[in-house]
Parts: C-alpha cells; sequence; structure tokens
C-alpha cells in the first residue's frame, strides 16, 4: 500500500520523497502538534494544534466552540502537516545552507465523531501520545465536558512523509575551502517539572512522569 | 499600531490573543521554522519552511523551481502560522490539560523580490537568523545560485499571537482531588557539533557556533 497520489508526490529533490507507512506514522507519532491548514472564506487559515494517530485515523480535538473545527467537515479537504527539526546543516557555500528534518503532509476530509465510544477513546488517544498513563490517573471526562468537546477524524490514505539527515552536500570545488562544515542537531527536550503552585507537598510525581 | 483584523481577531478565549508588534515580533525572530498555508486548486496546502524578519517584512525563500513559490505571486493572501511549544500543561482534570506555546498567525500576499540588493539582504537576514556570524565565513553566493533562488516578501501588518502560560487552570471543585498537576517544559535545544566527516581536522570550530 501506499500513500502516494499526484498531490502527495515530493516534486522538488524526489529523494526525499517517501510514502509508506513504515516512514510516515513514526513522524506523525513522534510530534506533539501539527499544523492544520484550511481554506476560510478563499484564503488559507493553518492553526496548530495536538494531534495523535490510532492505527491509519489521525485525530485532532478543541472546543465545540472552535471556528476552524465548525469549517472543517464543509470542507473536501484539509491539510495537516507535521515537523521534526533535527538540525542545522552548515555547508561551506551559503547556498547550500539546509535543514535536517522530517516532515509529513497530509491530506484528507475531516469528519466529526459522533459515536461516543470511538470519540472517548480519541480522547485517550491523545492523552497517551502525549503523556502515557496520565488518561488513567486524571480525572476523566464528564458528559458535559464530552459535549464542550469536539474531536475531527482524518483517514490516513493520502499523504507523504519528506526527510533530509546526514551531514551537508557541497559543490565539488567547495570541499578545498578551509570553512567549518558540519550539522548543529537540534530536538525537542523536556525539561524539569513545575508542580502547580497550589499543589499539595504530599501529593508525590507519579512514576509515568519520571 | 495594531495587527488586529477581523480576520485576526483571536476568538477563542480571546484573552489569549495579542495584536502588538512588542509580542509578535520575538516569537518570529525565535523560530527557526514557519508553516505557509497557500490554496492550490482549491485545496489547502501547508509547508514547513525557513524564514526570518527584517523590520517590518518577512522573508521565505528557497528553490527557483518550487511549486509553493511559484504559487504564492498568484494568491491574493497566503497564512503563514509560527509555532514555540513550551510545556505539556497536566491539570487534574483530562478536559483541562493543554500546552503552554507562544503562537503567530500572519495574513497577507507574498511578493517576489526582483531587487538584487533587496534579495541578497534577505538571504543574509535569514543566515543570520539561523546562525549569526554565519554568513560571513560561508562562501557566498554566485550569481548562478541567486538565479537559482526564489525569496518571497511578506509584509507585517495583518498578524496575532495567542500564548498560554503558567499552571494549569482546573475547575473549583477538582483542585482538592489528590492528583499531581503542573507542567512539563518543552525547549528546542541544540547539541553537539556533528563535523562533516570529510572535514579536515586542520578546520577548527568557528568562535560563532561555539
Amino acid at each position: 500500500m501506499t500513500f502516494k497520489s499526484e498531490r502527495t508526490r515530493v516534486k522538488r529533490i524526489p529523494d526525499r520523497g517517501h510514502y509508506d507507512k513504515d516512514t510516515i506514522y513514526p513522524i506523525i507519532d513522534e510530534a506533539l502538534i501539527c499544523h492544520v491548514g484550511i481554506v476560510h472564506e478563499n484564503n488559507p487559515v493553518v492553526i496548530p494544534t495536538i494531534h495523535a494517530r490510532d492505527g491509519d485515523t489521525l485525530y485532532i480535538h478543541g472546543s465545540a466552540a472552535s471556528r476552524m473545527l465548525k469549517t472543517i467537515p464543509g470542507q473536501q479537504n484539509i491539510c495537516i502537516t507535521i515537523t521534526l527539526m533535527d538540525g542545522i546543516v552548515l555547508a561551506r557555500s551559503a547556498f547550500h545552507h539546509s535543514m535536517n528534518y522530517r516532515s509529513v503532509v497530509i491530506f484528507g476530509p475531516g469528519k466529526i465523531v459522533d459515536d461516543p465510544e470511538e470519540k472517548w477513546n480519541a480522547l485517550k488517544v491523545v492523552s497517551d501520545h502525549l503523556i502515557p498513563g496520565r488518561w488513567e490517573d486524571a480525572r476523566q471526562p464528564t458528559q458535559k465536558e464530552m459535549d464542550a468537546t469536539t474531536v475531527i477524524a482524518i483517514p490516513l490514505n493520502e499523504a507523504s512523509a519528506k526527510l533530509r539527515k546526514g551531514p551537508p552536500g557541497d559543490d565539488d570545488e567547495d570541499y578545498a575551502l578551509p570553512i567549518w562544515a558540519g550539522v548543529l542537531p537540534l530536538s525537542l527536550e523536556k525539561g524539569e517539572l513545575i508542580p502547580d503552585p497550589v499543589l499539595p507537598d504530599s501529593i508525590p510525581i507519579p512514576d509515568y512522569l519520571k
């Protein structure tokens, strides 16, 4: 199976294009946020949001009052783009400077999840995606909170990944230049937990956060 | 002066919306990449790319062969969204979990920069944005490389920032629950430089990279 289509085919530097689940799904799963593109009154609108994948479905969610989420079901297609930055590539020439990255572009219709069981599961999947173990520990949603939340499902069947990794690629004649070249790695790191100022000292940090 | 318009007005949780340069410009300047939204054959397309700001102009660039860059000048408006992730907010209730973030949404027309001096300056600004000092050290662009590069300028006059910071906000009755709550900070970190495998040992790491 392939996610390739005319629309997802990587045109620039096609060697960087990939269309298989083994490449695409780990990028989706590693990223904490995605950027959702919709068309609103003929203009593009791009909004960042949290996402998660369950099998071949991508879920996003938000307030039932969200303008973006309300707009999605009426659109034939939305575009969801996910980007992981891995490093700044320092070539000898300014021209060949680049970024090491892994990105995914997904096209598809977004449908509101009405089924209560799928909706509950989608919210659990989003929670598990951010912090495994948190869903079971947190106070779970009430019916009123479920009603105030909209979940959108996007089928994963038209997507592409684009990657760059490794050292700079310079023009042959530039390799002799006495200019430092290489990669400055970038990564999203988790810091030290900051307890809520009003949290009683008696409540310890749970194991799944350590 | 304000960047506020009906389109940029933050509708959901308006307290999180900001429309002033003092809030918006530092977010643009801290982020290494942006997500560019265009409309292509009636569908939204969102592409990540490197950007930089010079005064009240945002610049993006790429190959002159790039389909996205070729499409932009024909669009009345594009949308550029920039997102910095600052932390995962762990509330006592699953419902009030959130993300600490700083994001900017910019609307505007994108114009190709034809003036050679502005184009050169824009590429320098992009380089300085990623790694100050690199432009002077690197082998600078030839005319052929300049011709192979397209630079797009977007005027910064319609934009909004949306921020969330600080501890979780739970419902009053949930503060008594024995559930850990707080923030897990996130930050984009630079790692140890990886020299190009073919770089001679005689070329030291320049000061601006240390």
